[in-house]
């Protein structure tokens, strides 16, 4: 039986990012970029006011008071009041073109690019210009006390980022902050990997449709929601191609409807085991091969991987715990893989076990809650079973605590690496 | 000027959950449930096999070897092997009508029905029937050699849950496993929270479209890129209203057109400055009331909230990182309210500063960096650096470092709050 770590080698082997499409940035949200992205100006594209306030020339500051006793005044004490004449008035957005002359000053809007002969700004706080209103005219002159130092609330241009930097690297998932550097920078299309496409389905004679009435010895299809949910977590496209029934006919039709929708990966759960009615693994083998179909983990273990007509397949558990946890651990780097994400492998974090925890020497997903105490994370088990059928103490779970192959017994307040769910 | 956390409660103040709705469990993922769920029936809702292999009676196990020096045998060593009669064929999915009599087994399925007379399940691989191959015909007999105990490899009916149980609360964002345990309950519509529905506005002559060929003093609107991201991270529906230009009418309008849409709430960005263009606070006071405009905050003090034909208006500071900010410490929380989540605030983590940093007084929200080392979470902020224009430092940054209000050093070393981004 194979470990974990080379069952995912394996698997990812056979994953290449898919294809690249341009797509508008308003729909780039969790994306993941197929290019580097290098900026093709400088931010800001020019020096501008970081606050409402008027555009002064700091030396001309220095003058106009009466008696200085220093060339640069340090403090407001000994200071006297400047006086400037207001030449103009810079909203935002436009463009200034007066050249500010000594004993001149504009009044200037936040973000309102610079006037020529202006080297710093004074808010409008600190000066003697009180009225605030909307669409007030500017003021024929103003006066302020405070110190102005060259460059005080400017901008410059290419202070931020300039001209020709790498911004995003190629393989980032697009977060809203990156869309908005995207904007700022004039990229409205951008350069993506396609989602990937999974085909899904579930097997076996016992599922019930979720609407279906019970009947005796029949369960209901729980994992094709569970499953369609994390494909979707994890970037990528569902095909839902229902029930295989427990015959060779009915699972060969849907892995050729799967070929036929050209999907990047075919998704199974349950028909991997050794029961005498799981079709899943020779179906596979007639037009293809089986590359493995069992793995030393727990949950889990009957996990199949092979190629069916050259696509990929993964037979996952058809037990609902063992089936997520065969996602988490495999399925999630090959859609990664695919998706052409830089980061392929989920985090961990690392937690301390609260109690002792046995194992039985298999690689070991076990569901836990996590506290903070001091600063310690503690992982504790759910207080549902460890079963693999029991979907409960997913959802009780915080994270999945990873007991390493060969490990038996986890001693109180050991340090143990978790998947956070 | 209030502090963060008064600013929030008077937010919050105006925000109830939004009207229920039935959806199609295939659709819930990700939304907030209405109502909490009690398990209908027991799961798992008969004894089943969770193993393929035999049912058995563990009393018929006793009798066919043949010198046992004990009642119940405690090793392998001092046993022969048992030989049953197989008198059934149980596929998961079918209901048993066999009873099994003394000296008789039934071939078992994962997941299929106990057969009545059984209390244990043998796997196949602890047997003599060594065909595995899918569709073969059960044996005649079996023999076996293992010990098998009361209950081995039976999943009980209700061992999971019992009937009547509350598994999932009110408030709850559904997670992929809450959908597979929905599934198996057999409630295939689920009662969930509205989505919230944004309006969203950006403001000011400066803006472009992010196609549009530059201009003098223009910048290009990043504003609605990113909100409309965070707006829809948070579960939210965005409605785009577009760019008011720096006049009475345009903004007017633009409000105008998101009571028309009956929107949840309306968010602006920019314009709730002191600038003399600033048209958003008094169109606001024409039809509604301001409750305040200023947080002391850094970055976003300009910060809005208010209410215009009784609809709640977050006005939001023009600069990005402002922005953002904004959005994450009061607008999320406002969304969650409305979507009925059970955990409004944000969680934050423990991080400990790097090197030495400098805060003016105002709670202060900073851009980091977080590395772990020895378990231990260290922050740094960006090497880009922390103006609130600049959103290359959102773009680098893990997290929002959370300097409280009063405070002017943080030692290097110190514990610090962060939000993780």
């Amino acid at each position: 039986m194979i470990s974990v770590n080379e069952a995912r080698e394996r698997i990812l082997l056979h994953f290449q990012p898919a294809a690249i499409e341009s797509l508008a940035l308003i729909a780039c949200a969790n994306r993941v970029l197929a290019v580097d992205i290098t900026a093709a100006h400088d931010l800001p594209l020019f020096d501008n006011s970081a606050m409402d306030g008027f555009a002064v020339c700091v030396e001309d500051t220095y003058a106009s008071g009466t008696t200085l006793r220093h060339a640069e005044p340090r403090s407001v004490s000994n200071r006297q009041a400047t006086t400037l004449n207001v030449v103009a008035d810079i909203p935002a957005g436009s463009a200034p073109t007066v050249i500010l002359a000594k004993g001149e000053t504009a009044r200037i809007m936040t973000g309102a690019q610079l006037p020529a002969g202006a080297n710093a700004v004074i808010p409008v706080e600190d000066t003697d210009f009180n009225n605030r209103e909307a669409g007030t005219p500017a003021p024929k002159t103003i006066s302020f006390a405070k110190i102005v130092k060259m460059g005080d609330n400017v901008r410059r241009r290419g202070m931020d980022i300039q001209a020709g930097a790498v911004i995003l690297n190629k393989g980032r998932t697009l977060k809203p902050q990156d869309l908005g550097l995207l904007a700022m920078l004039g990229i409205g299309n951008v350069q993506v990997y396609k989602k990937a496409r999974v085909a899904l389905l579930s097997s076996g004679d016992e599922l019930l449709d979720v609407d279906a009435p019970l009947e005796s010895g029949k369960i209901r299809d729980s994992n094709s929601y569970v499953l369609a949910a994390l494909i979707e977590s994890a970037g990528a496209e569902v095909l839902r191609l229902g029930v295989a029934r427990d015959t060779r006919e009915s699972v060969e039709a849907l892995l050729q409807k799967a070929i036929h929708e050209d999907a990047d990966l075919i998704l199974s759960s349950a028909g991997v085991s050794v029961g005498s009615f799981d079709f899943i693994k020779t179906v596979i083998e007639s037009k293809g091969r089986l590359d493995f179909w069992r793995v030393n983990m727990r949950p889990g273990k009957p996990l199949a991987f092979g190629e069916y007509l050259d696509k990929p397949v993964i037979g996952l558990p058809g037990n609902p715990v063992s089936a997520f946890v065969g996602f988490e651990i495999f399925v999630r780097s090959a859609l990664a893989r695919l998706s052409g994400k830089l980061d392929e492998s989920r985090p961990t974090i690392k937690v301390r076990s609260e109690k002792e925890i046995e194992s039985d020497g298999r690689e070991s997903y076990l569901r836990a809650k996590i506290r903070e105490e001091n600063g310690v994370r503690i992982a504790s088990l759910t207080t549902s079973h460890q079963g693999s059928g029991n979907l409960l103490s997913l959802v009780q779970a915080d994270a999945l605590l990873i007991i390493p192959a060969g490990v038996k017994c986890v001693p109180a307040g050991q340090e143990v690496e978790a998947y956070l769910l």
